[in-house]
């Protein structure tokens, strides 16, 4: 069996046995608060881990591009929310072909896109269930008022081949009280008005660790739990020793005492760093921070007895590790030093 | 033939005339100053455009991984130079594979560099250019003074396999002078060595216009010039009307007045802003801002008249187009709304 010494560098390498205790760790929580956990494959990208997450316990998993729920329903999975405003021809008639094998929900935040999918979807017996993306404080997409959200749903409620669905919400974060509040009053507006509303989906990974099951939220999304990272460690959802994806990457020179370069740069650790101070975190070697990135090498700054050579090989845990999958083609299983298998990340790269 | 409204979005729109036309400035500048020009194919990772650009009157290309190279080799280019520390078995391996039929140059900063290729390249009939990377001032590779660099050039020159090439900077933004400097002092501690320095290569597209012809440098690596972007526009390298690149998107959210999401966010725009305020210029819309990125969702700003429509579609110009590419399947020639050509970006995710 390979092991990551036979890998060259950049790599992923993914800890097989942390990403599945995170699975089990959120799945347990998300039973025992009584929430249906739908994980968002944004992070992973991978059938294999979705397919994980299911056996699980999810209900189902979340895509945020048509392609990659074409890449799930193909790898078999049968349960797949979309919460997205899809607009256009070309993505409607892929849509509507999803719908035919998958068991497919999506959201709308405006009437154009309900007018769009009630043109499409027509069929009364087997209609689309469609949620009305809620904006609870974010300030992205999103109705701004629980009136908003009623109109809307009852735009839904009177398209032949639409059903509403109830709402959805990426909350702000560490707003999860406010999302609550939102929430629970347009609820009582949809009540009022004769709609009802029995699925509440709310995201985030920090945030679903503080729901509770008093919650109106009836199912979350996280993505980012599978693996982990430097940003949800300083969120307090894990240790640095919980974060299941790492870059191997080779010290490629030390110009100086306290500079060494890695090849791994914004092309292979990207440079979002969700406003966290550093590039990543470099592990077993204190005092050494990746205090910049070029396209194609990370500068790493020495401090103190943090003492690294030419051509030995590090792991960086990224500040963000969704963006970082994003940039690979392939992942690699581990176990230990062990390579268990390489995987190739087969919905990167659906733009549409 | 297609159009852009036949595309779904995102999708990368490459203007061909114009980045026709900046190769061809470019190679008007370098033919006056007397320079060679290597373009860096990590902008475009096309072997499409590296023949345009060889065509134009380039002396060859640089790749900064090996994949890359291979991929250009593969595609009949034939001499590349790699600005990089080649190390560890595997790699090297591939370096010789890739001796073996192109025109090969690479560098070196640190005597573990020299070493692993003296010992894979053996060959005194067929040796390879090792060329050593100097830090002028911007604080990445390279050896720190002159003196490290007649060391290092004197190791690689007693190396049967081995014939020492030259000197290679990536300059610090902006101070050209500091690196001229350098060079040349570096340049004649070689000479005073007995050691010959024929070959000085300089590297980015803005300092490439500040160049003049009484420089030390003999070749540059400019990458970013075929597409330019909206940070060379602001180093005043072109106008935004000479930007090759950008990507297509469409408006699905419109939840305030002052608020529009697009279809692009950081896994099609990058988070990398050089800096930059905003994330990508809108093309047409003034008044309308690209002021956040989730990995998914473009936000923009509107002010004063600025109008988008939920549907409409945009163009937006990156902030660092190197990085787009690296995150997009294909790229989409066009010539006004007319798609000449949909491209695979051949040597994308060729980490190693």
């Amino acid at each position: 069996m390979p092991t990551i010494h036979d890998l060259d560098t950049p790599s992923i390498l993914i800890d097989a046995a942390r990403a599945e205790a995170n699975i089990t760790r959120a799945q347990a929580h998300a039973d025992r608060q009584g929430l249906k956990l739908r994980p968002h494959i944004k992070t992973h990208k991978l059938p294999y881990w979705a397919k994980k997450q299911i056996a699980a316990g999810a209900v189902g998993i979340t895509c945020q591009k048509i392609g990659e729920a074409e890449v799930m329903a193909d790898a078999g999975l049968t349960d797949i929310f979309l919460p997205y405003n899809i607009l256009g021809p070309a993505k409607l008639a892929r849509l509507l072909a999803l719908h035919g094998r998958v068991t497919l929900s999506v959201t709308a935040d405006s009437v154009d896109t309900i007018e769009g999918l009630a043109a499409t979807f027509t069929d009364g017996g087997h209609r689309l269930s469609v949620l009305v993306e809620c904006d609870t404080g974010m300030g992205r997409c999103g109705v701004q008022s629980a009136s908003e959200a009623v109109a809307l749903a009852r735009r839904i409620d009177q398209a032949v081949g639409l059903a509403f669905g109830g709402l959805m919400t990426y909350p702000a974060a560490g707003r999860a009280e406010e999302a609550e509040a939102w929430l629970a009053n347009a609820k009582q507006a949809l009540a009022a008005s004769g709609l009802a509303c029995e699925r509440i989906s709310s995201g985030g990974t920090p945030d679903m660790w503080r729901s509770s099951d008093t919650s109106v939220v009836t199912e979350y999304r996280p993505g980012t739990y599978i693996y982990l990272d430097r940003f949800q460690v300083t969120k307090g959802v894990g240790t640095i020793d919980d974060c299941a994806l790492t870059v191997l990457s080779t010290v490629v020179s030390h110009p100086t005492p306290a500079r060494a370069i890695l090849d791994a740069g914004s092309k292979a650790l990207s440079s979002d760093t969700l406003g966290l101070k550093d590039f990543g975190e470099l592990l077993g070697t204190p005092g050494a921070r990746v205090t910049g990135l070029s396209e194609e090498h990370g500068t790493v700054t020495l401090s103190g007895d943090a003492k690294l050579r030419i051509g030995d090989r590090v792991r960086v845990v990224p500040d963000h590790c969704c963006v970082v999958t994003n940039l690979f083609n392939e992942v690699n299983l581990i176990d230990g030093d062990r390579v268990l298998e390489t995987l190739t990340v087969e919905a990167r790269g659906r733009m549409a």
